[in-house]
């Protein structure tokens, strides 16, 4: 299966048969004070250079998140994309738990953008899902539901199934609902990559369907949270992840996706291995 | 299943409920000139040193290769056993294609050591299993034949069973063999890594025996070896592997291992990991 995103001129495909989809994740005011209080105040001078550091370094989207506390969330999104898709060509992956945040957002955003997220709680895809099937955008279905996160890969790949086929409902395609599966801390739970691995397995081979996560979390509370991420991401990736919000410039993850990607039989011949090693050389 | 080497006075078992096993591979003189020269001239130091040094940064045991050319290899094997042995108190991994050089070592070895390795051809477990079976050690059993590497896992499967069935008419019990599923270059053959990752898969699964390869060659040929390297290692921990022939002192491929026990559930709590990345921090 193949999601399509689109930017004011350029087209990106996620899938099995493309190269690992990089989801820039440093446009977002979470955990970064000086961003958050920039963004506050109006200036979109560090999100623009985040923007053109993250496409430079090799990101194939970008997501974009304005949760500031205090401020108007949907006006500050709309900007945000305003600014970004101004600087930038790439697709964009619209970031917030706030409803009018997206829909501000996808009412500016050019091209076909991926909304950030849907879940499987009932509330939130009978209000999400609309405002992604108006605009024709693609959406990012995390798995959790009205209990929380279910503690199995089955239970996971039951919520995916659940929001697959809310969205067929509403004219959504299946191909652009991406799955997050969910990576939860490994200092607090052992068993909890594991999960999040046969998640992406089952979701990959019973629903065809696409996944991405946020490769970071797994490794909050630790030390050399870098290289954790790193191995995370490998094993992921070998269990058919097809995406991730990441952070392009950590030099230790994004090596490992090239890694990984060669070793899959993704970089035939390790052409682009060869060619970004030597760029790193000469960089 | 669970293999238990021996040194003089230590244990180290092998196996899934076991931290993954780190043999060893830099007193190895094959593509190193100088431990070639200064074995050939009966000069042990850089060898000892080598050995002292893979210990302190991990080793659980050492792989000892004496296959100088022109060199007698089975009175060069002994000495490097004899010599290594009163230096380090760990199992040591006998390394050669030359069945009277393994005797040699065999004979003068404390404790039990791993024998590298035995293959499924008929002549090779003729000669090697006798070996092995009179010593009380375990073996590492290449999935190579007569035709010579398998290209499909379920080929290297067949080779692994054939050498377990060898191993047992001779009264070596089934978890004295480890079995190699052979890595190769990537670089040639974008297909490798996946067959050894389902050689490991399937040897685990169908016979339950422990894995064993040489975590290097997977790279060869290519720049940035070290990335190449723990990315698979990573991927063939997650498929099961319980031991790597590797070198200790390249901080890249150990940390993947860490990162891979880690994210498996072999390291509950992290405290591995953080005791690790405290000893880099101060080390």
């Amino acid at each position: 299966m193949e999601t399509v995103l689109t930017s004011r001129t350029k087209q990106l495909a996620i899938g099995p048969d493309h190269p690992f989809c990089i989801i820039g994740e440093r446009i977002n005011p979470t955990g970064r004070k000086r961003l958050a209080e920039l963004l506050a105040a109006g200036d979109f001078s560090v999100a623009l250079e985040d923007a053109v550091a993250q496409v430079a370094a090799g990101a194939h989207a970008l997501d974009l998140n304005a949760g500031v506390p205090l401020a108007d969330e949907a006006a500050l999104l709309r900007e945000l994309v305003l600014r970004v898709q101004d600087a930038v060509d790439i697709p964009l992956c619209l970031d917030s738990s706030v409803v009018e945040a997206l829909e501000a957002a996808l009412a500016v955003c050019e091209g076909k953008p991926l909304v950030n997220s849907v879940t499987a709680e009932a509330a939130r895809l009978e209000r999400i899902l609309p405002l992604v099937a108006a605009h024709g955008a693609a959406v990012i279905g995390v798995v959790t539901d009205e209990q929380g996160i279910p503690a199995t890969a089955a239970g996971r790949l039951a919520n995916a199934r659940r929001i697959i086929e809310a969205a067929a409902d509403h004219g959504i395609p299946p191909e652009d609902v991406v799955i997050d599966p969910l990576a939860m801390a490994v200092a607090t739970d052992p068993a909890a990559p594991r999960v999040t691995l046969e998640t992406i397995r089952l979701v990959t081979e019973e629903l065809g369907a696409n996944t991405s996560l946020g490769a970071s979390n797994v490794s909050f509370g630790l030390p050399e949270r870098g290289a954790v991420s790193a191995a995370f991401l490998t094993m992921a990736i070998t269990a058919g992840l097809t995406a991730a919000i990441m952070n392009p410039l950590a030099s230790e993850t994004i090596t490992a996706v090239r890694a990984s990607e060669l070793l899959t039989g993704k970089d035939e011949y390790a052409m682009r291995w060869i060619t970004a090693s030597r760029a790193a050389a000469h960089g």
